[in-house]
């Protein structure tokens, strides 16, 4: 399918600079300052990704020791930022939850000037699952949860706080793969949020409060808990296929599949459906797996279209009894990075984000006086 | 000076389409809906053209009288809300209070569907002066205002809230004008992070959200402050020439002139600053405006850089003693309608803005084991 490469959706048009990833360049899908997130994927741990997005280089040990301690120790809630999320009710949508979390972290701990971007960043990095965990927890099980916990990695500690208890390693390990596919995508909608916000020199928490807002929407990151939802209506593969060619009948959009950059796959399916086998193997699952599978098939025998990341996230979040309105916000922990990233870079070389309109309105006239109007 | 149509900041690229206003357009500098700004300031008070961006034609007088019946009616702040305002600091940054309070209010009155997006937008409309005022009395004046009061016009209920009374006639008469200014303005930063927001589909909270951030900047919105900041210091014209030409020897951006479409005047410049000096007439000012006009004056003669929309607006506020840091917010309360509306616009003929981006960064390499990290 050829791309139209201008005006609305501005795609293939550049609109900046930047070193911090390439999409869709071909011979490598996908990577971070010029690892693939493959070799990134199997090879570490979500905190190291953290800090190649966000210092320009894979710490060594003593480097990524130090960060995750970091890490760990700027993970307290203030009182009044707790109090607020206490008002928060239980059927508010947790990605709001998340955006009105952040803009009271930003009245609270403001980021006084660009000399504490890093300093913000990593205090939102640390903080971001006990805020959505202090709020799940207290307006779903009705405690008020301790939201520090002696887990070393921000995955471990998300799910920690969830359940109450460890997670094994084999959760622990799905949550580094989960959160370093997630960090960093270029130029997609909400980092462009950031980046258009950042060009007016606004600070770091607005940029990220805006970022967040954009990911929620059904055609980001809403996709995941989207495509969850269609898929857990399906109670085997042969009814998979019937619901999925009455879809594409009715020709509705299907979360999770199709990309506005990618053109053939998306690299992180792969690696996230490898996992999602796993934990469904792990879990004794018959169904949802191979519903999913099937979906894939019938999506691109049908119409091309390939699963993007967020399909098989939503069946290997399931497999972890994660919470279906949880799924976004776990993307926000991960791609934090990567907005944060891109507020640093815009900031380092700015011009303010102002492009033109096509105008399609009314021709001048005047100003009618109130009796002569219709 | 010739402005570069490519890349970084867009200027000049074509990033969708939008009937509601043209900037820069030969013969008319600014309109909203074929209307020119100065034709609507000089006519209308700010309800019939919030009316006008939002529902695409002037009101008659039943339509205004029930417009503004209805917003009077929504003003009440929800006690949640107004128990997270009593939770930011007093030195906060009123513009992260306002968007706190927005986002807060999408928990509590979330937009359920696109058929709620008038409404939504109203009561942000009709609430925005009660969340900033109700923050800025409790925490500077220890006192829990009731937020309704009878003015019938926005600007003279967020005045009377602001000062406990109602305000003059002639107050009222410059919070239409100064309103009306600062209403729309095309594919601005602000607005088009709601637009790019608006095209991930998710809801009108997030955007406007995500626009109050923008605004923020001091590069778009926050000029106005700023450019006050910077004249208060001046004692005399004389005075301000000799800082303003040394402000130019070190290259320093000055707050309230430029524009990044405008070439050679801001159409809004005008008529504000009419208004400044009738308001400096008013209490009897014999600084701050002849300041002003030297201010403009210079930066002409040096740089034929001239005021744009914020820089009479920081005298004409400060006339009518209102805070310097609730010179931004005061600005949301305005073009709010001009982000709600493109944010209808976006949704009705919508694809998720993606730009691309030119990659400078590292070319594709292994991940090095940990021990061989530098
Ligand atoms: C990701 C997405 C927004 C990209 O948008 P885009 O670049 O504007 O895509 P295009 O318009 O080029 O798509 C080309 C065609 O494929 C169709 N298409 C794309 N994704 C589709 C999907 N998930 N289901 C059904 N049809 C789809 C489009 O409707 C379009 O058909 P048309 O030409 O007949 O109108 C889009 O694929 C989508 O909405 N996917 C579902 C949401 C999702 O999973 N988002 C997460 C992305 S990581
Ligand atoms: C509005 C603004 C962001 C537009 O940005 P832009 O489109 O990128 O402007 P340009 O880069 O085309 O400006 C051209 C030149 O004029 C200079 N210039 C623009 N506005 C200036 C200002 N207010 N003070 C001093 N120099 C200024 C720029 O530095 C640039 O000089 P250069 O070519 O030597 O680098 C910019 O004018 C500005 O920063 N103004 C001050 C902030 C302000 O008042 N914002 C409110 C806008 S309503």
């Amino acid at each position: 399918m050829a791309k139209q490469l201008s005006g609305a959706g501005l795609r293939g048009q550049v609109a900046g600079k930047t070193a911090l990833s390439t999409v869709g360049v071909s011979g490598s899908g996908l990577t971070y300052r010029g690892y693939d997130v493959k070799d990134l994927a199997n090879n570490c741990q979500f905190e190291e990704v953290a800090y190649l997005i966000l210092k320009g280089k894979l710490p060594n040990q003593r480097e990524l020791s130090a960060y995750k301690k970091t890490l760990q120790s700027l993970r307290s809630l203030p009182q009044p930022l707790k109090e607020v999320l206490e008002r928060i009710p239980k059927d508010a949508h947790p990605m709001d939850v998340l955006r009105t979390g952040c803009s009271m972290l930003g009245n609270l701990e403001g980021e006084a000037n660009f000399d504490q971007q890093q300093d913000v960043t990593e205090r939102m990095l640390a903080a971001f699952p006990g805020i959505i965990c202090y709020w799940y927890r207290f307006t779903h099980d009705g405690i008020r949860i301790d939201e520090n916990t002696d887990d070393d990695s921000i995955g471990g500690h998300f799910l920690h706080l969830l359940r109450g208890e460890k997670p094994s390693q084999l959760h622990e390990d799905v949550m580094h793969v989960s959160l370093i596919l997630y960090a960093e995508h270029e130029f997609n909608a909400s980092t462009f949020t950031a980046r258009v916000c950042a060009s007016t020199l606004s600070d770091m928490h607005s940029c990220i409060t805006g970022a967040i807002g954009s990911l929620r929407g059904p055609l980001h990151g809403g996709a995941n808990e989207a495509a969850m939802e269609m898929i857990e209506g399906f109670t085997s593969p042969e009814h998979a296929e019937k619901e999925m060619m009455a879809k594409l009948e009715r020709k509705e959009k299907i979360m999770g599949f199709g990309h506005a950059v990618y053109s053939d796959s998306d690299p992180r399916n792969e690696i996230i459906k490898q996992w999602s086998k796993k934990l469904s193997e792990d879990v004794g699952d018959d169904t949802l797996y191979a519903v999913s599978e099937r979906c894939e098939e019938v999506m691109w025998r049908e119409k091309k279209l390939f699963c993007n990341a967020d399909f098989f996230h939503a069946s290997a979040y399931n497999f972890m009894d994660i919470p279906t309105k949880l799924f976004t916000p776990i993307f926000v922990m991960s791609r934090l990075t990567g907005w944060a990233a891109h507020v640093m870079e815009q900031r380092a070389d700015n011009r303010i984000i102002r492009p033109s309109a096509e105008y399609t309105g009314e021709e001048l006239r005047p100003v009618p006086p109130m009796s002569e109007r219709d």
